[in-house]
């Protein structure tokens, strides 16, 4: 455990007086970093921390994958081309190829891949627009507690009022309906199939319908595999097109590459970020259903759409996807972090925990008002680094890389119990 | 020059049957590319090309600049921590540190730094939502031709009709105005103002203007001094907040630091990407008058807003601003440059070319329909990179690295010229 | 019964030539009317309907009330001033009394009234821009099948997908939520509250909440005391203002001067027209919770907000509401008509008719398509005007004028299930 | 002239403590009217008015015109239907076939005729839908210091700040250009066809252009024939539809039926109201070029749509413009009112006075702030129904009835030139 006397020789006096008061995480998590291996951190004091947050998703393959490393390492000095907007480099070449072999047909999927720049807001935003210009219609349908991005395509389909706030103008062309098991009282996809069959129903037909299978920033919510099945046939039935913003979910988190696999649906337009490039660095795509595909030349565009440090980064991480092995290893890993998770909550009836998740994105929700945040707090004075989600905050979310061994997973969750006694004895 | 049988042997088809439609400049620039150095790239046949492109800005200190490369070797090496989302790093420290000493302190500029993502169109996002949300006012004023970006926010202040169709939306809250020299018949600020003052214009009390000092996608279209000086005093009168989206024309790409300094105005809002890592790698900050930083904790955010292979990228190419030297050295080749483009049209008077832009932010405007898209693909044939801009592509536009050297420039402009002449013999 | 022989007769080529194809009504009553007086019509033939229409609820009291016209043509031959804006007359004087004493008062209501313009959509209109400015939100929550009129902010709060494609843009600022009993599944107001509690539902803290307590165009549907009780509960909650649009509810129509009597609540806003000024001449009034009346003098202006005809006639009408007599007749001919519907559908249970409504707003929904319409086209053959309405047409409405006799009501009954017998035989 | 005394005597406390604080004409004229006729108001004291005012434009006819006033009577007197929707009426074929034979046909006009609802802002709602419709364009452009009405649609495309301020959301899918003369430094129809050819202006195809071309509200602005047929042809060349807004300036107010006329364009939309029934009822059409009337059945609809009282009075109205005389005498007076007002003027060359207007619609324009309007309260002390006009109220407008004599004209204009005296040496 750090003590509070070590950590007050930290010095965060230059991002106190220089960096934006939108500075969030290094207000939950007051050090400096400075290394990274694998699912460890350390700070500039040496302190270890193990990771449960995975850059918030972005870091599934750990930190400094070694041969990501040596890869990169050797890329750049032998002076191979960094930057190149969207221009064929040898790089992309292999990265496209990689990825056709060993993503999509396996899976018998046919999208082309576009390169949207190198974030989960590009993808997003690219995918509405897309969405938008091919059916000529302007609403998208999106989910309470759905998060999408920041840019402000993105946040009309995001859900969490304060973020709209930010917007600073009204949000507008898109309806939010209930996400799945939103409300015991409302069945969210008959209302939805009510609205679109009744002409009278005030809900324009939608271009599109964008949904998270796991709603990572909204509280770790689960659609069930039928719900997602009953979106899929409506989006056929009214001829909506279906986006599935993978960006946080996918990349194996839940279990599989894409998280839609296990419910068998077909996304005409998909979202891939966060640990698409491997290593952390920035790198996103849209998958477009072929026929869909009717961008003109240079219609959406963008400086970082060719960061070949993410081509190859992003080839080497498909290295994991090449048998089985890796999805099949995630699936147990989650479902023992899943049953400790239940056996915490267990042994502390009057916290009313929930756990929820699939794979290895699971979180804690807790009723008692600030309580989740008390244990991430607690948790990071104990050397795990993990964050809430949803829209209270009420959520402490389990995110640790998939590579994370035994040993690794066995301490981070022997902290986060700790903490959880440790703050219930604050209360 | 690369002989026609040498092209037919890239092989581009992994391109054209996987990648989106939406793909541009690989479609001019038809060969797969492989390594780079300074002003140079080299495809996979080994053939050698002059870049007067610069990653369409992105690449003012040239690709592969030895002490950038070594410091993110060294990095990798260390296993220093690459992805951290908004924590505190010592990467981000160094980088902040030395921005305030080498940038922000010598001219005398007081902004708190936000990282709003990595992209261009993150940084204009973001200071579009801080503008409204601090003045409560919907309305941003922007100029013809202006280019900001292409998620929804962005491209509803961006002039360009088929980039804004793409949206599939009507785009709103913005106000196009003419930009400086736009028409003779229109004394564009007059006119902005006249809006202003009349409780009868119809135009909404502004938030924010937002402008590019010189418009780099809208035509090399270079704004005066004077003009500028105007747009800032509107501002201050009316309490208008001024954006200035340095993103392209910024990172001394028109002889000083900011595009702004000749001008000695003090944008309220400043946008920086593109070149701001100094190595092609996906990096942007927004700057922000101190009083003006009114975003509570996390209320725009993103996952890529902590790349430090970028902040250690982007701390090394400050060592070119820490004397004079450097932007010296680019007035000193961006007047020799435009007076070898004056030479060249001198010698064509009947093609009607005229000579725009500011340091090495360059172009020339061709009146001939496609002309300088065929000049650009002559040149290709022989080894230079260059794009055209303008609305409808009219201008040749060149961007050298910074760094480039006499042989270089000498060179590249020789072929420029030979391009014009046998692009014209082909009329 | 008119024949067909007669008809062909009527001269309707200047109708067909020279007015719009917008022109509707005209298209399912194809003579030329001529006279009406009381819950009478007569054509140019000489031909008599009986009127269960009553001007779409614009007629409750009759067409032609002697008193009214009394006073309209003594206002008149005595230069009466008939336009006056909104300046000070003695008609409007005498109206406003009236209205204080005969109906705020004695339901200890009270409310600012405004003069938004003489029709529907000119208090709704008036009712949404103030709920906006008082409140500074931007949304407005309407229900599915609502209609609250044409014009643009009117039309972004009607459920109908025909009429919201006339608007040539898409509507925005609003969300459609399930009216009372829309669909079985969904508890509509736990929805409602379950999205405003949420702070990630993606629907933003409305202004203000519009409704009918009745739905006429949407196909009469009737919202429950209880749930307009919860409606206005929910406001309460979170500040939101309740705007009832009693435009065809109202004045009577289903048993009290306002339709939202019986539940007991008391809407911030109230928007009147059709029936108010009594004669069916242009009118309309918006209703103002005193604190709520922050217009700035001609912040909202219109030509004709000074009708005195109206005025004058509207204050006759005033006289029906001196005593409880006539709210009674109403709901002693309601429950009479409703039950007289309720035996004509029970003698053909395969039509699967459902009676609706409350008061003399009463409707007969039938499932097969295009039902309704034929049976109001036989009516129509039979000397009985009625109309449908809801999304798809499927409802025969009845809006017999409040002041119609036993006579007029039994042989228009009479007639209206003869209609639905031939109907059914000729399907 | 009206004492204090007898001021002090009018009670104007119902409407004080009543009437919503929107009210503004009867702050203006602190009196309560009771009868009018021809071009005379009389209050309930007595005292008598002259009407330069003319219901902003709705009294071209003067109150009360004896013809149509018997028509009514007599009308009422047989119960004459007086509400029938849009249903087929013989008030309403007369008042078709009168329009077609004497409006339309001499001038060669051919339009379909809507019934739109009865007020101007339902014919310019009407309009904007229409033309967004045909087109699938969003963008409207109208003109600075435009007035084209309060609801939400009507208002987007009217200039005044105060008045778009109550529609308390931001207003979309316009763009408003400079009207003509708006600044000498602009020559505004260059610029709008700059943009319109500008494939990088910023600005989107628009649907339609709409303007008055003599601005009643916006300050007596007169557009030139020579800048009207200059929009008309930008209008062909760029097939964006030209809706004329001629619900003040219409109906013979500017020496014309249509105030286009003398400028020979033709417009593809036109909106009339106001003075359209003669006798100050509502009353509303919208003109549509026959190949534009793509309307399906009860596309737009509206309950006072068939306001048959006003059909009557329109019809009446009809026969001033049977022959040329009443244009003629229209002109007249409009110049010899122009010439005294220009003497009124030069008189007090320190005003900077400024008679603008055209026909029967003019003004005098002040450079004092606020003097305009002393100048009506000091004319309204005399006897004189004057009101001001313009952003700031800068201008005093003059709308007498068009049937006004010689006798009512000089007495008007006496009382003006005594107020300007009066309002000048209270300085």
């Amino acid at each position: 455990m750090i003590t509070t006397s070590e950590m007050t020789e930290t010095d965060l006096s230059i991002f106190e007086s220089l960096e934006s008061e939108v500075r969030s995480y290094c207000r939950s998590f007051p050090t400096v970093f400075e290394k990274a291996k694998g699912y460890k951190l350390w700070d500039t004091q040496g302190t270890e921390y193990i990771d449960f947050f995975s850059g918030a998703g972005a870091l599934n393959y750990g930190h400094n994958d070694p041969v990501m490393k040596k890869t990169l390492i050797d890329y750049l000095s032998g002076d191979g081309i960094v930057h190149s907007l969207d221009m064929a480099t040898t790089a992309k070449e292999q990265f496209l190829k990689r990825f056709k072999e060993v993503i999509l047909e396996p899976r018998n999927l046919d999208y082309k891949v576009m390169f949207p720049g190198p974030t989960g807001t590009n993808t997003v935003e690219s995918a509405l627009k897309l969405a938008r210009k091919v059916t000529g219609r302007n609403t998208v349908i999106s989910f309470t507690r759905a998060f999408h991005g920041m840019t402000l395509g993105s946040l009309s389909v995001t859900g969490n009022a304060f973020k709209r706030k930010g917007a600073g103008i009204p949000l507008s062309h898109t309806v939010s309906m209930p996400y799945d098991n939103y409300d015991d009282n409302v069945d969210s996809l008959t209302l939805l199939e009510r609205y679109l069959e009744d002409e009278g129903s005030g809900i324009d037909l939608p271009a599109a319908i964008i949904l998270e299978t796991v709603q990572g920033e909204g509280g770790i919510n689960v659609a069930s595999s039928e719900w997602l099945k009953q979106v899929e046939q409506i989006c056929r039935r009214w001829d909506i097109l279906l986006i599935v913003d993978d960006v946080q979910a996918g990349c194996g988190r839940t279990g599989t590459f894409f998280s839609f696999e296990p419910a068998g649906i077909r996304p005409d337009l998909v979202c891939l970020s966060k640990s698409l490039s491997g290593f952390g660095v920035p790198f996103a795509v849209t998958l477009i259903r072929p026929d869909l595909d009717q961008w003109a030349p240079g219609e959406h565009n963008g400086t970082f759409r060719g960061h070949n440090l993410a081509f190859l980064a992003a080839t080497e991480a498909l290295r994991f996807w090449e048998t089985d092995t890796f999805a099949q290893e995630i699936q147990r890993k989650g479902k023992k972090t899943r049953s400790s998770l239940e056996q915490m909550i267990g042994k502390h009836p009057d916290l009313n925990g929930e756990v929820r998740g699939r794979g290895l994105m699971l979180g804690i929700a807790f009723s008692g008002k600030g309580f989740a945040e008390k244990v991430c707090a607690e948790a990071f004075q104990r050397g795990l680094i993990m964050e809430t989600s949803g829209p209270d905050g009420e959520v402490a979310k389990l995110l640790p890389p998939l590579i994370i061994d035994h040993e690794g997973l066995e301490k981070g969750l022997a902290i986060l119990e700790e903490s959880i006694t440790e703050t219930k004895k604050a209360l």
